[in-house]
């Protein structure tokens, strides 16, 4: 019937340096930071340093496609905290400005640097600190790996829900940054919601440490909000406390036809109410999914039938009743006719193979170029409207773009990818379907952020106040504009 | 077996002026607010005014206990977001202090005004605004009770999970401002996790409307964590959009009893893997139960034979396999010894007779009087520690003094009520627990916020950098600190 699909496993743990047997003290925040300032140079002979261009060439694009236009000075890889703050703090003190990198996974070019600028790689800040196996937290360095992350504390009966595609190179400190969303958003939450705690390296080198591991805590201005989401412009993220669920034993998938919007509307409102385990709703339309089916050289599911049709997962218990509630939660609903159509898989391929038809995306785009793949955030009520709208507009700028759509519906997460369009229009396909999303109040990225790319942009989902008190709050902690300068909003 | 607890009847939510029936757009953000500058003496004459000392005695103290040393200049209470941006602005050009109301329900002093304030009262804005019961989501004005909003939702077939025992008086604007915690915060999160977007008034009358709906939007700095949980000192929220779950259709409690806290963190981590719809973990010690039957006149449960008790909630749907559930969870625990004994009330008075108790702690703290009733956040793998120290301290100060426990420990959150106490040695007894929960990491207010009475303690929680940030924030958003001065931190 249903199976278990694929995640990180247990031996992909290997590759991290972490001590998950014993509960480790955090070390003493800013306990060894020598007070007297090193310069940068001085940094440069004590801590790994990359400055030949061979040698730094990973360093200079990040998966936006965007790449640096001049070489940065140098690429620094502290491997403690004590390091990272004294190379924040000499930065200060010389006026040099500073990139900071994660896994360089971003879709917004947030993580490709600047001509002259110093590099801050994260990725041997990877280490666990504490494994709380009784409360359910873990503390980690900022640049340990999404997926060994997740591997680690799964192979102790417990489970980080945060998935996405980049598991495999993402860090957890660029997560956090970025507030990355994924697959799972609908039952635990953006990665924002995962973060207990957190330590930050500020502007001007001081250490901040607040390493909560509390869900309450009201001590007056929760200042982990300054930095999740922020994308680095407002401090460098160096250890984070996360949040822990049990981990579930298996997981379901099914996917069911509809005719329309407005019964994903009415299916969603069902399954949340039924399957309290529900924790991925995924939509694809018809022509994406026939897309995917050319890409997979595959037959799409229903033989494109159906107008839309939902890929729901279950994370539970491997029970026979677990077994059968998403299967009976289905059936009830094809009776009613409140679905069209349903496959539950009968086999693991099967299963994966629903999956692959909704992580075709990376292929079908190939074959779009050059094309424009939006992540956007529309309310449900009004999703129709603006796909209407939206794809009216483009179809008069190019009659021959595909328009292909799928989405997180289940947290208002649009993925609009269109193309082939010619290259000279490409700002006018953002433009006309950037002001679509502001007329509807949506946002203009819903999961991947500003970064460079999306600044200009920035005012089709914020207002000019919000706009002025972010620029505000950036010139309180960052006047110099030190920190991932042209990134998100100016200082 | 398990009954239906009480909650708001939709029948309430006729004291509202809400109109649940259409999808009301929103007013147009600040679109009819004149430009030119009231005084406040003019606004005066426009909004209802109250000066009379008779008129304002309700506006002079909150439930923490606390009351005005002087009276405020006058009670202004605006119906309309216009209004609330006209005497801001004119407070702000006269250099006049706001004191900022919700319901009056804090227990950290923070409604009372100082001799002179200006009072903003909110009560009159308690209107809805938009009702999407496509995506699920309300936009309610600041001033609305929270009974009320939950009564209006419910009778919609949604449900809004935020509840505390305030819930007849406090106002949703409030519950933001000071991120109200609950007894459903394990499932649901605190209210920060439950808003999706805001309408904010800053320190100069500049109105900021953020009325995002989405559960994913990454552009840039999330604002709304500037002002959720900052107790009205960075600015006043007029507006807020709400995340809505489908109602459930009933709840089932259970009493397990257990023999310590490693029981209680095992049966909590089991709870959470085998019960999905567990929206309740309330831990009371032996002497609260004790306390809790003199009290209600009713012997305790298990006749107080075990250490500790735990009160289960799920919630769910009216099946019998939602029934049948939590009673086989602890019938499987039972039979392997993780729990010593169990009550599955059988009847509707059987079930709101364990909230009884769990809800006594009101006339308990009567009897205890001059007490100190503490609000604290502990590690679980830390609480036992924490515990025996703390209660050593508190015998030493006062041998006869009660130590009772309870507390919403599925989130940390832990309730020492100690007492009596001889009224000079309060400071010393706080100054005690406070230093405990330091040396834990623990925090020094779980949910109830930091206000005028815990200022003097925030150090425990909050280090130098991360006040000075806090102190950075409020400097920048209000640097004439015209907001609720004297709370939480000064300007």
């Amino acid at each position: 019937m249903a199976i278990e699909r694929q995640h990180p496993v247990a031996g992909q743990a290997a590759n991290s340096r972490a001590e998950p047997d014993a509960l480790l003290p955090a070390q003493p925040p800013g306990g060894s930071i020598p007070d007297a300032p090193c310069t940068l140079e001085s940094l440069a002979q004590t801590v790994s340093c990359l400055r030949k261009p061979a040698d730094i060439q990973a360093y200079l694009q990040d998966a936006s496609g965007l790449a640096a236009a001049g070489l940065p000075a140098m690429v620094l890889r502290p491997d403690s905290v004590e390091q990272v703050v004294q190379i924040v703090r000499a930065c200060h003190q010389e006026g040099r400005r500073l990139t900071i990198q994660g896994g360089r996974s971003g879709l917004a070019g947030g993580a490709v640097p600047d001509e002259g600028d110093v590099v801050l790689a994260l990725e041997r800040l990877d280490r666990v600190e504490e494994f709380d196996t009784v409360g359910g937290t873990i503390t980690v360095q900022a640049g340990m790996i999404l997926e060994n992350l997740c591997a680690l504390v799964e192979a102790r009966g417990w489970y980080f829900p945060l998935d996405l595609g980049a598991r495999g190179s993402c860090q957890i400190g660029g997560n956090v940054a970025t507030n990355a969303g994924g697959n799972r958003v609908l039952r635990y939450g953006t990665t924002r919601e995962l973060v207990l705690g957190l330590e930050v390296v500020l502007a001007d080198g001081t250490l901040m440490t607040m390493l909560n591991k509390g869900l309450k805590n009201n001590t007056g201005l929760d200042l982990k909000h300054l930095f999740i989401g922020t994308e680095g412009t407002l401090g460098v993220i160096t250890r984070v406390v996360l949040r822990l669920f049990p981990r579930p034993e298996r997981r379901y998938s099914a996917l069911a036809a509809v005719s329309g919007l407005d019964q994903v509307a009415r299916l969603l409102q069902l399954a949340r109410a039924r399957l309290p385990e529900l924790s991925s709703f995924e939509v694809m339309w018809r022509n994406y999914l026939a897309a995917a089916g050319q890409v997979l050289q595959k037959t799409p599911p229903f033989e494109s039938r159906y107008p839309i049709c939902v890929l729901l997962e279950t994370e539970g218990r491997d029970t026979p009743e677990a077994a059968a509630a998403l299967e009976g939660f289905l059936g009830e609903l094809l009776e009613s006719g409140e679905v069209l159509d349903a496959i539950i898989p009968h086999s693991q391929e099967q299963a994966a193979m629903l999956w692959k038809f909704r992580d075709a995306i990376g292929e079908i785009l190939r074959t779009m170029q050059p094309y424009v793949a939006f992540d956007i955030g529309i309310p449900l009520q009004k999703m129709d409207a603006f796909i209407e709208v939206a794809c009216a507009g483009l179809a008069r700028l190019e009659p021959n773009a595909r328009n292909l759509l799928f989405g997180h519906l289940g947290d208002g997460n649009l993925h609009l990818s269109t193309g082939p369009h010619a290259p000279e229009n490409l700002l006018a396909v953002e433009e006309l379907v950037y002001r679509e999303v502001e007329r509807v109040g949506g946002s203009i990225s819903a999961e991947h952020g500003i970064g460079r790319i999306k600044k200009p942009f920035l005012k089709h989902s914020r207002g000019a106040a919000e706009r002025a008190l972010m620029q505000q709050v950036k010139r309180a902690l960052d006047g110099d504009s030190g920190l991932n300068r042209h990134r998100v909003i100016d200082a």
